[in-house]
Order: structure tokens, then sequence, then C-alpha cells
């Protein structure tokens, strides 16, 4: 069920949801959301070798926004699997989007997206996506 | 400056930064200006006696959902000002706007936003919002 | 080499290391220690039946005190292994040791400590150690 | 009345609780109190110079153990004032110890200790205490 509901998301990982991510509302709360999308984006990053300040120039990916469509309230205990998949690639940045799915519900609990861009911390400007970075997302998301 | 910034948000919060809100980039983690949003948005509801289960019905909002863009890194020390406001009443929902305001640069950090939902707890379902809770929307965005 | 550390903590969690808990120094930020032992508390207390209040007059445990000593430092990726046991029981508390494995490391990275009392969260004071809790320790740290 | 509660403590922070630092105990989390704790004790070591690697030798402070006994439990709303103070120093670490005062409830809400060691952190190992950090702990300790 979650693997049908995570097709098409070439990075997926698992975390189990701690008791103390519930909230006053005894509901995980809204930001620890963000934390488990930004697990599924770092390792995303990591697979096509673009997670942090490289070797090569200084040039790495900073998030210029991010948001969130809560579907179902997640509680403790349970796992979630979170999708990561890069939607469309532009010049100097990139679209993502996460689907969190309740292993316990077998339902989706939220979906999100984020934009990513290409930095060089050193000349703290953008610049073009490098061309290894985009090859290697083309890689990643052919599978 | 700050101020100016925050001129037509009817409830604005002074949070300092935490040293510890930093990451791993030593900036504040993208998920904290969540937090910050949160927290504004709840003063908010707590203004217009809408922040959790009512004596009269159980009615309640939900976040439905949020995001946000990120303007300006911000780092410890600091303290940030966050201008919570509603951009848009519909029949059983509002949007609300936030602008978080770095004191010490003097610049907008970010922008956010959010959809709140009236929700009846006992039902488990939408309800149309509260009128008292209309017109304490109308009442403080008018001032 | 880590169930050898971990030999006599009868309840043991895996948690994986989000990058999002490392903080400014890059490394795990010292209250997500906490966070951890609470994990494994929480998954102890579910395991004694004694989480949170009873149907059978509204007694819980209270954290009163805990403490963690550092050993290692923690990097992502990793995943940690928490063990939980009981090291002494009396009238209306008993005392809890956690230790904190880094599974790429293969060694200790933190020792915790832990008491909790029993409270009756209505009457808003300290009760006897329900018996049945009593039992389910002495069963629990038996095996 | 909090400031009595906290005569001795040379270093004070004051940090507004946040709705989101309550759990579903519907209180302040255990391990946001640690978060308090470091707010302080990052300030602490910002007033004697010593908050992390200096340019003299890469050496600074590190938390070798940290402890806290509840004394309140934390609601929102609410600001606490958290005091730290040198209590011991060593050849090679010194002894710090927190106090939480709710201001709403004009009471300790904790206390809490620490112990840091001076490291070398290009040598990976402990070192004497600087001496220029040592008189500037016995400075603000003599106010």
């Amino acid at each position: 069920m979650t693997d049908e509901l995570l097709a098409g998301y070439p990075v997926v990982v698992d975390i189990p949801v701690a008791w103390g991510d519930m909230d006053y509302f005894r509901h995980v709360n809204n930001i620890v959301f963000f934390r488990y999308f930004e697990s599924a984006r770092i390792e995303y990053l990591e697979r096509i070798g673009f997670r942090e300040l490289t070797d090569e120039g200084s040039v790495g990916p900073i998030l210029a926004s991010t948001g969130c469509r809560f579907r179902r309230p997640l509680t403790w205990p349970d796992t979630v699997a979170v999708g990561a998949r890069v939607t469309e690639v532009g010049e100097d940045r990139f679209s993502m989007s996460y689907r969190l799915v309740s292993r316990k519900l077998g339902e989706v609990a939220a979906e999100g997206d984020g934009v990513l861009v290409s930095f060089d911390y050193a000349a703290q400007r953008k610049v073009p996506l490098p061309e290894r970075v985009r090859r290697a997302i083309e890689l990643l998301q052919g599978q």
C-alpha cells in the first residue's frame, strides 16, 4: 500500500515518529513535518552529490521556499515513509515534491514541496546548477 | 524600521533567536521559521478567541497548509519580530500571512502563509466559521 | 558489538539520527540526546503499562530529574540504539538508566539516568507505585 | 520575587515559552528545559569570551555532562528567567549551575547543572583552561 503511494519517488526514507513530536493537541506538531521533509531532501541531495559545499568551488543548494499540505493527523506510535522527487529543473534551481505516508494508516498524511537554488557561498550569489548535478538528477529520476 | 515593515500586521510577537536554533550550516534551521510563525499564529488565535476547543461545541481551528519563502538567513544572536494578519475569510476557513523581520538586520527574513479550517473535533468534520470569530477577525484587522 | 554494549537493557529502541539534529558545532545537539532517552523511556513505560493516566485512578509517572554524560559526539548519518532499564524501585518512584550506542561507531556515545515518580494527577500528589506496575518492572527486568 | 530567586547568578536570560514547547501532557516538554539552560550557558560563555574556537589555538568548551531537576511544570503562556553561574573551577574544566524561574508563577521551575571541559579541537584532547578564561570567570562571579 505504502509502496504504491510512493511510486515515482526515487528516494524514500523511513522515520519513526517520536512520542515527543506530539504537541498540546496530541498530534505530531506541524513543524515536525518539515523536519521529516528535510530528512528526505538531505538524502536526495546526498544521492545526487549536491548536499553541501563542494570541493570544486563552494557551490551548494540553498532552500528558497517550502510548504506543506496536511492531510491526516499523525500520532505516536507510527513510522512515516517520506518520498522525495524532483519535479522541475531550471537554470539555477530545481523544485522538489515530498509525500509523507503513515505506515500505520497506510495513507498519505501530508504533501510538501520545496525550491532549491544553486548558490555560490563564497561569492554569495546564485549560480547555474552544476552540470554534473543536473545529470545526476536526470539519472536518479529516470530510474 | 522594523515597525514600518510590520505595518498592517495587527499581531506582532518578539522572539529571541536561540543559539540552538542554528543548524549545521550555521544559520537558523528552516523548521524553526515555522515555530516562529506558529507562535504568531497562536497569539492571533488567542486574540480572536479561537485558539482551541471552545466550550460551545468543540469547534476549533486546524492548520490545513502552511508555507515559507526564505529571504535572508538568520543567525544568533538576534530577535525576530513576527507579524500575523488574516488576508481572506471564507465560509469555513481563513488565510493568514506572516512576516518575519530580523531586528538585528532591520530586514524581512521570511514571508509565510497558512490556511486554517474551522473544525468540529467531536463530529470530525469542517464546520462554518463561528460568527463571533468572524466578527473578532474583522475587529482586529480593522484596527 | 552494539548488542553486547546493550546487554542488560530489556528495552532498546533504534532511532535514525536526523541531519537537522546537528547544531552549529556540527555534532548532534545536547538536547537531542534527551529526546532519544525519552523515546526509550516511553517505550519502557508502554511495556510496563504505566505510560500515562490509567483508567483506575489517574495515576501516572512524572519525570522528576534526568541527566546525561556525553562520551562521543554524534554526527549524521548514523542510527542510535538506546537502551533503558530500571535500576532501583522505591515506594513511590523508580530510577532508570539509559545507554546510547552509535551503530556507526559501535561505541557508547552517552549514558543517562532519570527518576520517575508515581503521581496522582487528580489529587496532584505523589502516591505509592501501583502494585501491578511494580510487578511488571520485575518481570521485564527479570527477563 | 524572580530577582531574589536569581540573586547570585551573574547571567540571567529571559525566554518566552513557545506554545509549541508543550507536549502531549500539555506541559513544557523536558528536553526544552535543556534548550533554556543552553541559552543561558551560551550567554555565559559569550560573556567570558569562551564560546567557541578561539583564534589562539582552537581551544573551546565542550559539554561533558548536564542534568535537570524538575520542580514545577511550565505552561504557555509564560516567560522564563534562566540564571547561570559557575560553581567550581578545575584544572581543565568548570561546573555550572542553572536556575529556571517561571515569571508567571514567581517560583523556581527547575534547577540544572553542567560540566564544561576545555578542549583543543585540533588536537582532539582536553587542555588546561586558558588563563584569561579563568580570570574572566572570577571577574564575572565576583560582581
